[in-house]
């Protein structure tokens, strides 16, 4: 199998990794129905952590199965399967070659107090679970924001030296933040940013809106504007991502209408972004419904822009 | 010996786990009165470090001596005893090969003034006291969460890779917690599925309430209401533990009356957990009161249910 | 992607494994045209070191060229490329994620006195240039085997530790083997099946002829005789490796025309062996030539055998 | 290559360094247009992290590429580039061998409440990107400043034992200072000490002003006066550096105009500083912009003060 | 600094290896009068270990002070210098940063029975001396090779991703190879490839003659002979090494006519050798002798052969 041009100039972005790095983002890269394109969507199910396991799979109780999950991104031709290390070890040897998977080895939990996460996995589990890459969140902004980065710096170190990739989810929270902040454009930015100098090789961040939240950075964004597109605010999330040399995905954050989130992708399409992680507003939908919804977003991605979506219809 | 279609289903679950590992649970699947259902009664009994001698041996002073617990669950065909390290070390060398042994590797008291445990074993000791597994606390809510996932993490990752099976206490408490939230449905089922997260392979949570708890959990709950039966709250349990695929059990709790524990037995068994795991209860009666209230737990399991209990006329 | 149930049903042959090593399996069993039969053509290139560049490349200069052999491998549409360290490193990352590649950890030359290997690369290597597996070499019958045998145990341990599988070239030599010794029946059999007993993941072993050289071993073959036919004789050596529960590839051996090796790979077919590894039979034609030989070889796994085979003609 | 004597001499004050540290000392000192002089320019570019991606690259969006700097500093003949790990990694193999790159192993965001930093980068990551130096930021007077110096002292002993230098930039900061406190005379002068109390091999401190801070020393001050003057002020600053045994750069802070920089670096070159530290005023800049502006810094440097700088012009 | 195109093209061959060690293969080829061409002369100081100090030294006895060979090396405008621990601790800090310097981390003595050499030297004693490489060398047919090839990959593997380059010394020696054998063209093609599939960087062997030693070798070059010319048998040693994607130098072996050594330099340059490594012959003339010798074979490498050379004169 031969890697696209594209893949192929994606993977000279990252000049400083070692082979088994760039074969597992090859991995990645060339999976699923978007394989090869340089754009992916990515499933991932750490919202049982995060938010409890009712909260996160009543609505599809299939869902509370880990091999659901593991099926519904092989079938609808993702790029990667990302979840903790219980869920994936309920299934890395029955799908065992089948789809990349990505190990998220911190979490955290509606119970905790501090903005903070637990490290609850290790480069060794990913690499005896046959993991492509870890996953890894920050809080930029948190209190706790310095532990969770050297717990990233030490645990990424580890992952480079032994071929697997670095997905960085840079959630931004904490004390200067309000509601409105942690979605900022500025702020998604600078999350974004952030994640990219910590030598991440994917970095997940929300779409933005077009508030700007630093006071400080005001100036800057009144006398160089993004205009008021959800595809140009995108597009200055790429650029804060390196001028757009390293990859960056988008969570879908909430559940929501199928037409949202196909509005989304258009503009994250549009705004050179390389795709979509979907939660939540994949795995709380029947599997059919959740399949033409993929479907459908896999078809943006592809440059095919249906009048009317299935998934929305 | 041959596994049963029961137990050899439930090993498949773990897959990703080696035949060691594999091998030890099989162990105490197929122990005592109970091998072979994928039911389990578990003795259990670090109540002397969680709550002093005292008030943990004195009603039956025989209990004292950590030859009587080893005894009793011999005598009474459990499927393991679980203790700290040395209980175990005073008893592993005349009782082995006698039953299926869970060290306990971390420890609270009841002077602490954190909700946190020491780690006071290692997977050392479990292999040369040969143990079947280690078993581990955690706190989900308490401020020392994430420590104990951390701690957690690393001794679970030694275990397996050592072939020995790890049984996570999930016990929630902390400050978003009152009494009636720690042992509330949507905090059971949460610390259950994190247990689940965290690599379990055999779960250990309260029987919850009907209680909802968590203000974010309870529009989930209304729109898929769990009925207001116990047996229905242990099934919603089950489910949270990978939908069925991961074994979890219920303790006892407080000393109470044998009916009251036989009526939990039965709401266990009908809900689908794997079984009880009674400290308390069992080793502060009398041997022959304890023997009877085992055997009519273990009866409640194997599907028969008389009229009237004989340990509670 | 989806295995096929061939593949799925090999995969459950190595039970033990961890579900990295699965994935790394199911990757070389998945790649090339052969992928999901359960067949496998495998490109090796050791020959550099064990004969020295110019017999091994002065006949197809082009292949003096690292690069020549991942193309060639890419191109024909095979399984896995072998390589020692340096070969690997001067294409892995040009090649990331375009075929399994197997990192040859051992090597001799034809300047040794000793029936040994030196161990010339780490697990460490192989994880960091993305490889699917080690390779090594063990001796059978050599006056070093049994510590060559000892550092494949080092070395296959830490592999399976980290999710990589574990090729084991087994080539009977030494004192109580002459020349035809080395490729007799018995000799075959039981290098294929120490290989297994060592714990290898997929064993290469030069095909048998009908010689019983071993005295002790003859009043068995005499009593339980194996048919003087290739094929039958290959299906002696799949069942020396459990049954046939192990992947077994044959080497080509020296340069010979291409009808022999498609014999060859009928009789491997014929047999169930699980297919060919081929190296100088492969690169030291033209690249046209080894083209249209390992389209044929193939075919012939594929279950299509041409009456006269076009590399043949 | 043989070095100048002025290099020489510099080398001489690190008499308890290893080779390696020499060596990269005078492979920064050796580079670029002020190669051999004993002054240095160098670019850092951390503001990506300090203020977030659009303070830094906006004004200039050919910054975000982190391509960009290294040419930036390659082209205008600096001595150094200095970043944190990400910016490093994206281009370290590209520009191999052009400058000497500095790593900055910790770092702070805009969105911080405590004065502190996150360790983001280790000695290991230096020398697998070929840095020649690892650069860290201390806050004395912060109330994390022990912290940070301890971190400080663990990972300068890792990096002077593997060879490369040290560059500390010290920027006071804490409850005891206000505003006009940070860049007093006394502070700047007792951070720059401080940093190379430390160990320091370069330090990095911002121009002092003529204010006095700390009221104990006021006394001192009054009695040995600094001259009102801009030079003498840094060499006051020089002087607290081990009498000028230790090489200390300034920063140039934040944005402002050609013809200011050009006095800071005149009063700089005069008072026997080491050279300037230049980011926001070189990348925040149109390229030829900056380029101009550094050629016109370096004139200074070499004692070349032209009437009328052509980029204040 | 902006590399030339020539070095861009070689450093892309070691496409496996991280910036820190692409950066230190561009200082050895950046460095000195042949600085950008692809290139080399390096002087090595090992003889004294190898001969002992009178043999080595006593032609020229102020050759018996460590700092001489850096300052002829630097003089001479050589592209770096090569010795063992001793030697190089003796004026790395002297000559910190004025020549890259290769630390020879095995060596030999003329009291040793063995074919072997002892490891005398670490990774760390190269870093903490600021070396760009580290030398080693192997006899690829003594009984001891594999031990050889084995420290060698240990040492390797270690310096690779600390930064450094590697450097192998291939010298063929043992029961296998009687005088005329070890200088074979088909036995030093041999060595030159072993060192290459060890992973060396550069490469260093003797210029062959036209001895063929191995009869097994002997149909293939009767089959593809080699010319009998200099400049052939040098550009089969060239395509021996990866088809010249990696560096191979040729030592100047024992002392001889300046004459013959131009020769040989003309020979290497014409059939593609990377250049010279020339020890006795350099240092055991008188320093200005040594200077016009290099001078003359810097010529022959930047493709100036004057009629009558100027050291010959």
């Amino acid at each position: 199998m031969l890697l696209t041009p594209k893949v192929r100039e994606i993977l000279s972005w990252y000049e400083s990794d070692n082979p088994g790095t760039k074969a597992n983002l090859a991995r990645i890269l060339m999976q699923g129905k978007l394989g090869g394109t340089g754009r992916m969507v990515i499933l991932p199910v750490d919202q049982g952590f995060e938010h409890g396991p009712a909260r996160s799979f009543a609505p599809n109780p299939a869902a509370y199965d880990p091999r659901y999950h593991f099926e519904l991104a092989i079938e609808a031709g993702l790029n990667a399967y990302a979840a903790p290390l219980g869920m994936i070890e309920a299934g890395a040897a029955t799908y065992a070659g089948c789809i990349p998977t990505i190990l998220k080895v911190n979490s955290s939990n509606s119970l905790a107090t501090s903005k903070d996460q637990a490290v609850t996995a290790t480069v060794g589990d990913a690499l005896r679970l046959g993991c492509a890459a870890i996953g890894f969140t920050i809080y930029p902004g948190s209190e706790e924001q310095f532990g969770m980065m050297e717990e990233l710096r030490e645990i990424a170190e580890e992952a480079k030296a032994a071929g697997l990739a670095v997905v960085v989810w840079s959630y931004p929270r904490g004390p200067m933040l309000d509601k409105a902040g942690e979605t900022a454009l500025d702020i998604c930015a600078y999350a974004a940013h952030v994640a990219a100098l910590l030598g991440a090789h994917i970095i997940k961040v929300k779409p933005p809106t077009g508030v700007i939240s630093l006071a400080a950075a005001k100036p800057t964004y009144d006398k160089s504007p993004v205009e008021d597109d959800a595809a140009r605010r995108i597009a200055h999330i790429v650029q804060a991502c390196f001028g757009g040399r390293r990859l960056v995905v988008f969570s879908g954050g909430e559940a929501k209408g199928a037409e949202a989130l196909l509005a989304e992708a258009r503009a994250i399409h549009e705004g050179g972004g390389n795709g979509s992680i979907v939660g939540r507003n994949a795995f709380q939908r029947s599997k059919p419904d959740a399949l033409q919804l993929l479907a459908d977003m896999i078809a943006v991605y592809q440059g095919q822009a249906p009048a009317v979506t299935k998934a929305a219809a």
